[in-house]
């Protein structure tokens, strides 16, 4: 996608030394364009931890590259042992998106597994290269997979547009699942790309998506950034936008959706989802496959949900009218808050999973379907 | 209610002198106290339209003030046309909240109505004495209302605290209808400072309220100034945690309830309704019936809701760790937003509305039965 036209990724290999790993960070949008470099496993456990790097998709490829970084880091003697505590060690850094254990997991298996691959890999520099290309083609495929969410998604677009009698598609979204989240394309918003790009009329509600505002900060700037039409509105906003029939449909992200088609999604998705049901609004999930979690069935009971630091409620941070960038305090000094970052949206409120082998029903028949060597 | 200790009403007539309307600066909360001097009808507009003041009851108090206000300034010859011009342009403020028009339409009538009363205040010294009566009554009753609504709230936290095995009753409110929101006690919180004050156990999820964090800003500091165990949440949180059992009951308040019951609240109130529902969370509305509008039916369809400047959105105002208050922008610059101010709770989301008579079922019959009188 592009920033002021130019085109970027949200993680790659720096051009001049293939040993850093580079991200933009997202702490400092949509302020400041910010690339940072990465130079260890550790460096990019804080990336994902502090959020400089953030949604499901870049925290798989963060990941992957965090497992590359490891490789290039740890000695040949005990290869298989820090490549193991390398993931975990990142595993650990957030406990809710699907892709970052996937991800991790898959590298791990490419380093150190009992497999074909694993006889080959005999020398350090052959499991660093390996390692290279496997991070590599993770976010790839993740750029790849989201790509083809867009032109699945697109259809659904453009069947709201035809119905209506005039004017834009108006499509609601929660949190930030666009290619700031992803390595390109997005989730949520690769549909809405391609339908700008498409020459379809589409205008995007934009939840500013408390606490960290990822839906102002992050949504509203990419938007911006390729021209589609939108508007900010509070988290409040939603429900009383689709009793008014303004709201055509939903689409948003999720960090892990379940094999029964239960999606953990930023806090507050879940009550756009009770609304759009309510007022017959179509509700879409968009993830590629590395979002599935098909160990867990139950999501309301079984996906663990993240409580973060309660600073986040009681603070707000942006820019200030003389240009820096600040944060302030909203409630009392002695109030505490509580801060939960993900809630779990059951597969009855939502229309379909937009994924990058088309559009299934929410279910695990629906999810069996398209994705049959899973073994559910 | 109490602030450090001392008690105080959010609206009275200044101690030396009676010509002087006195209110609390609720903008500069919870970080200043500041007590603002109103002279005449404008002032008492601006208060109410720049949110000095604000919530269903002083909305409705301050307009009875500034009512008195205008028979203090409007000159004897065209004591009835300036006494209903001042009426039009406290009406003209803000246009959802019920208490609005209700006062000033009884401050007029009291005050050139072709009744008794009328005939008999026929010098201005008496005309003013009798607005300065009224006021003070419409005041009066507004904070006894609210006592009224905490006793009758009281019996439902008692019968819910009965039935929990342990624990403080976990209630979650939107906005401010506290004591902040009304002359004394409050509406939806005035439940909970009775339950408070009876030492049955309870504990408030305080939503922040986007945009302008009523919760954070007035709810925390209110709960805090009397003690009640609270924590802060983003308005997203709701959902999440009535999903997991945490939310034992909502209470709200309203700005206008119809005769069958739909209740319009601050922007977002919908959605924890929706929530509560599908939850089974007992889900109250608490208002004085100043806050009915008997001229109206369905609340979706008639209820005017007021759209407010987009930059309540895009900013957020709070006191940076150098302790100024400030103001930061949280989108892009370029990026525009909507404000809706209210949304409406359809009545059959309702469990039941606590009112000073008693607590009614959300439904024509159920007010009714409690409102003979009004001709419903």
């Amino acid at each position: 996608m592009n920033i002021e036209g130019r085109h970027y990724r949200t993680i790659w290999l720096k051009e001049t030394d293939h040993r850093v790993v580079q991200i933009i960070n997202q702490q400092t949008l949509p302020f400041t364009l910010e690339i940072l470099d990465l130079h260890s496993t550790e460096d990019a456990c804080r990336a994902i931890k502090d959020m400089y790097v953030r949604g499901a998709g870049l925290i798989g490829a963060t990941a992957a590259f965090g497992m590359y970084l490891a490789a290039l880091n740890v000695a040949e003697t005990s290869f298989n042992d820090d490549i193991a505590a390398a993931a975990v060690m990142l595993k650990n850094t957030r406990p809710t998106a699907s892709n970052l254990a996937w991800a991790a997991d898959r590298m791990v298996k490419v380093l150190t597994g009992h497999s074909e691959t694993q006889q080959k890999l005999s020398c350090l520099a052959e499991k660093r290269e390996a390692a290279k290309t496997e991070a590599q083609a993770i976010a790839d495929e993740d750029a790849e997979f989201c790509r083809m969410i867009g032109v699945h998604g697109l259809d659904i677009i453009r069947k709201i547009s035809q119905k209506k009698d005039r004017g834009a598609v108006n499509i609601l979204t929660h949190c930030n699942a666009g290619w700031l989240a992803f390595v390109d394309y997005g989730s949520a918003l690769s549909p809405v790309y391609a339908a700008f790009d498409n020459n379809i009329p589409v205008h995007v509600w934009v939840d500013e998506t408390r606490p960290r505002n990822q839906g102002a900060g992050l949504t509203a700037w990419e938007l911006g950034q390729h021209g589609v039409s939108h508007d900010l509105i509070c988290d409040n906003a939603g429900g009383h936008l689709m009793q008014h029939g303004l709201v055509d449909m939903v689409i948003t992200g999720a960090d892990r959706v379940t094999r029964q088609g239960d999606a953990a999604n930023k806090i507050g998705t879940y009550l756009k989802a009770l609304a759009a049901k309510e007022n017959n609004v179509p509700f879409y999930v968009a993830l590629p496959s590395s979002t599935f979690d098909f160990t867990m069935i139950d999501g309301l009971k079984e996906i663990p949900i993240e409580e973060r630091d309660p600073s986040e409620v009681r603070y707000v941070t942006g820019r200030t009218e003389s240009g820096l960038i600040d944060t302030v305090r909203i409630c009392p000094e002695k109030t505490t808050a509580r801060n939960w970052g993900f809630d779990v949206t059951p597969a009855r409120y939502i229309t379909g999973l937009i994924t990058e082998r088309g559009v299934c029903e929410a279910s695990e028949k629906g999810i069996r379907g398209f994705f049959p060597e899973y073994d559910c």
